[in-house]
């Protein structure tokens, strides 16, 4: 290797102080270990929970680089990594997908459970890790990025580019694995999908993909529901338009012979929407949470209503590596039937993440990128 | 035959009017067609949810023959009933439990996903059936019941005596279906059981039964605290006692290593167990809602909750003739094991029905029964 | 109604000896019950056990009219039925699917374990009713059908024609329940199908909407081969060229990644395909066994085989009316998208039965029907 | 600690040619390092396979120290090893049951399906690890043991004592893995189990406490028969002295309606139980085949009889951590209700571990140990 990378800076936008624009900091390169991976950044996704970290709906050990769904080239690879998460072998060079969370792997969850998304002492890049603690470089909006021991990573098939394998960020492992937990869902069935963003957008595309007969998507502004038509979507309810819960109610109803749907998934992140699905899920129905992780207030439910229609609510949070991998086959093997590449809408470069946050906070985007 | 049914009349217990005493009417016995079956009451529950009818919180049809939950002995049996539900030859004189659902057998749900509990045009002898239409005798809370085409009843095995068969009321098969819906209970399973009448008894059985580890009744007063005990509880919690949930959710808390219940189980009707019940299921638990059939009131509560915990919510409502035979066989598999027979503490004649109303509203009793 | 049916005869073509031409007979049509209802048959279909019926690989209860997967239109509505089998309204002259099997209802397949494939006591249209028994018209080889108390029957959506409905003829069901009792078939799936026959064809298309990402069909001629790709077979494995089971075993695993498929089903009927199955399914994964429902000899394995892959080896034999309903569906979701007609070859009528099934035998056929 | 155990030897029994005594050796400890584990040996079972493995039906990497379910106490701790593999503390003198297997944990099985019995590069313990290389201590017939970076181990709960917890050897964690694997054991089951040594037994046990109805126990001789007896079973068939399948059968399906067992286990390793298993399962029932993991011939059978009974075979190899951490508290769980600890029926030393092997081979034992 020719340049010492450890006498180098990474440059970082780095959240300080929620509310206030992201700090542009020069951040040196620790030394890389036997068992770690130096990333260098190609492309990270603004997701929408950044807006809640940014507002500080959630709080986080600040400072914090944020990026949790990134992808970038290998720049350094210790001794002792040989091959990515799955057992690819790699090289200096290669394109990776890494993971943000990093589980004990020696808990009740990790070992009993074996679900690394219920691990009870869960780090996470680009969110719950300070960028003060070793290694400092933990979030992918920074041009380098380093990977402790035991963090996954995989690599990208050469068939598929970093704007498809970023398209929908973490929102497609995350939908992989929710709907991979709430039983999955199957040729024939009718989907509602609250939501309109990168999570109900892969939700969409998922359902498509397993065979759906109906797909209504839910959310706005119409330029996303643009896309979810393209991306299978059978019928599009702007909420902009459509204001009413009620009205939109009696519509899903209509258009799924008087039952509701089979199979509905919450991607929007207000709990107003939480009433709402329980009344679009049919009885026997599933009705899947994941939009609410953060907390934004109470929801007053009648639990009758669950129990008169047989309901499964199912609530699921983040993926594990399995889920990616699912993802990044799904969107190869279907890339050339939809306009994948097309999702990302926008494209910011590093000094202007906080731009890019009030684009997704503005929905002016589909999908929104950066380019350290 | 010796004498004309048909001439002669059945004494019952009907409810004219929420809130007033039950009428005892005689009402003539229709004459037997060749696929009805005419059944001599032997014995017949008081379920919980007759509070709610007696109150006026369910509407009903009224004049109604209460009791959804009964046995009897065959009186008439029509030319072209020749087995019981199950395949089980049958003749005047058996023992039978018959099934208060009469399901169209010809709806999507009942065909489609062959679960005769969502019915979209279900019968319900004991509560949905007005005693002024044919065939009249359409409650258990009468000498005689006439068993319409389609009614579904299974023989009682020998060795299963009236009392034990009918410990637990209609608890006993809607638990089984309910606990099988939600994907059962599993050997070495941490259980909560919110309520200890006899749904929640059933369920603290059935857990005993699946080889759950960890069994906790949190209920009252004392005195069904200790069946609860008697069935394989392995701790009780006096709600008359420990009055805030908050110090009932901290022990479940503390005697589930600090995770939760992997599996709880609602059988109270009260609202407010709704939330505790969210707070007492572990990460990746299933919480199984039943008591709550009625509407009582709105709760709420936090969606994010649900989403961080990977939480399972099911809800579930009545059962099928295949839940009845399943608790019957359980019945008489550990009936000498578990004192299934003193369930039972009060039992009435029909003239004191609406004592035995009261009496189960005073959680006088653990299991009220008539015999008429 | 202006003519009597029961005056008149109706044309069958009867399978009196195996081995020898089906006899054409005119069977006198009996009144029709309250509860009963009669087809004129528009299309029956040529299923592959016809062959085995035909050389007396099986044994039926002579005579017997051929025939259980059959659409036709209402002639005669006895008075008690006012709705299909899922509750749509029918009137005469409406298109109807029928349902071969009836099953008893009362017995522990039935009610315990709500599975009518398993009903002890099963009848069957079109193979285990001898048409010298009431009702005569029990099977699809005639011009009328008369259709028994408890029989089932679905009207046709009247975007679906009859070519369509039939073009899998019980293939579609078959494969409907096998898959779902499988555990179903996954988006990503790598899928192998043995036999390109209807059942093999409709295990693809099937397989194909669920979003498997690699459906390899193995079977012949290649005719049936290109049929096979239209419906989304990613590989197909010619058996007339690649004769040595060891090849074809080698070119699975070469596609799977060397693992072999995550889901095999067996749609051939031929017992050497048990073991070559065995080889293609990977390491946890599902073999599907449907198409040995006929005893053909047995097969030699080895059991270390199943324990050392950690297998999964289902049976599956016959389908329930929902099953149909799930077929009638998808062929009406997907029909614009895949050439469904053209699936149906060679029509033949009644008295061209016998060399309907010849051609069948002599696999030149995709989907041969008859039009009585 | 005083003595530098890296200057003492520890003495094992190894394994150096198929049919000849075990020869012991003294054997070098190497030195602990920070990822590392040294256990003392307490006690190690002599599981059947070991006949297998003595008699050369089963090859492995000469020569090798046996022992793969094994029993001991910390005697040197790497400084990077806080707590055992499900995050208790542990500390030297502390008392652990270690995993033989060691996956690779990069691989698709690993990863993808996150299965460590399927891990495409899993090394073992006690049977594929020759102690010719590096760590040496690579069994559990030997005084101590090192375990490797990433190899698990579980810390005994006090009340647990050795003999109780090794009492089933590895068939407790491979009988909960399988049953898991296959769906698992209901309260209500039929339940078969083919053979009554160590797996067998647990099976039995697992049933009970699952709330399995009958549990038939086939196996021999008497003495572990009544061992099965003790540990649940409803009715022993001696193979010794009913030595005709087809008798066997029959009683079978006698004690089971004449519909056959809902689930059957198959835990001999004999090939001809495997046909015999198929014949006892009943329509819809599930055949669990773990016994046969070693290739003692093929088995003939018919596959049709797999489909007409719409059967599940699985078959099922090996166990992870989970499955010891749920064995072990289920053996806490009911200890006091089963004689758990007398399933140890010979206790050998080191210099009598082919005397002990001869033992089991004889069907002399229950389970046999040997404390080195």
């Amino acid at each position: 290797m020719s340049r010492d990378l450890s006498t180098i800076n990474s440059l970082a936008a780095v959240l300080v102080n929620p509310g206030k624009p992201l700090e542009l900091r020069h951040i040196p390169v620790p030394k890389v270990g036997s068992r770690n991976v130096l990333i260098k950044t190609s492309v990270t996704g603004v997701c929408g929970t950044y807006v809640h970290y940014w507002k500080g709906d959630v709080r986080l050990p600040y400072p914090v680089i944020l990026g949790h769904e990134s992808i970038g080239c290998i720049s350094e690879l210790g001794d002792g990594i040989k091959t990515d998460s799955i057992g690819n072998q790699v090289a200096k060079g290669d394109r990776v997908f890494w993971v943000s969370s990093l589980p004990c792997g020696k808990c009740y969850y990790c070992m009993v459970e074996k679900d690394l998304t219920a691990c009870m002492n869960r780090k996470s890049y680009g969110n719950l890790w300070c960028c003060d603690e070793f290694p400092y470089l933990v979030g992918g909006y920074s041009e380098y990025v380093y990977l402790s021991e035991g963090a996954s990573f995989i690599k990208l098939p050469e068939s598929l580019d970093d704007r498809e394998a970023i398209a929908f960020g973490c929102g497609g492992p995350s939908i992989t694995k929710a709907v991979e937990w709430a039983g999955g869902i199957g040729q024939g069935d009718k989907v509602v999908v609250q939501g309109s963003g990168p999570v109900g957008l892969y939700a969409i595309l998922l359902a498509k993909i397993s065979g759906a007969s109906d797909i209504i998507s839910i959310g706005g502004p119409s330029h996303r529901l643009q896309v979810a038509k393209k991306l299978g979507a059978t019928l599009t309810i702007d909420i902009f338009e459509k204001r009413d819960p009620g009205e939109r109610i009696k519509q899903v109803l209509e258009v799924t012979e008087g039952r509701g749907a089979d199979f509905c998934v919450e991607a929007t992140g207000f709990v107003g929407a939480f009433s709402e699905g329980i009344e679009m899920t049919r009885t026997n129905g599933t009705y899947l949470v994941v939009g609410l992780y953060s907390n934004v207030g109470n929801a007053s439910i009648d639990p009758s209503k669950i129990v008169r229609k047989n309901m499964r609510i199912v609530g699921s949070k983040f993926w594990e590596p399995r889920h990616l991998y699912k993802m990044m086959h799904m969107i190869n093997q279907v890339k050339n039937e939809f306009p994948i590449k097309d999702i990302v809408s926008h494209t910011f470069d590093l000094p202007h993440a906080t731009e890019a946050i009030e684009a997704v906070e503005k929905v002016e985007t589909v999908k929104a990128i950066l380019k350290p």
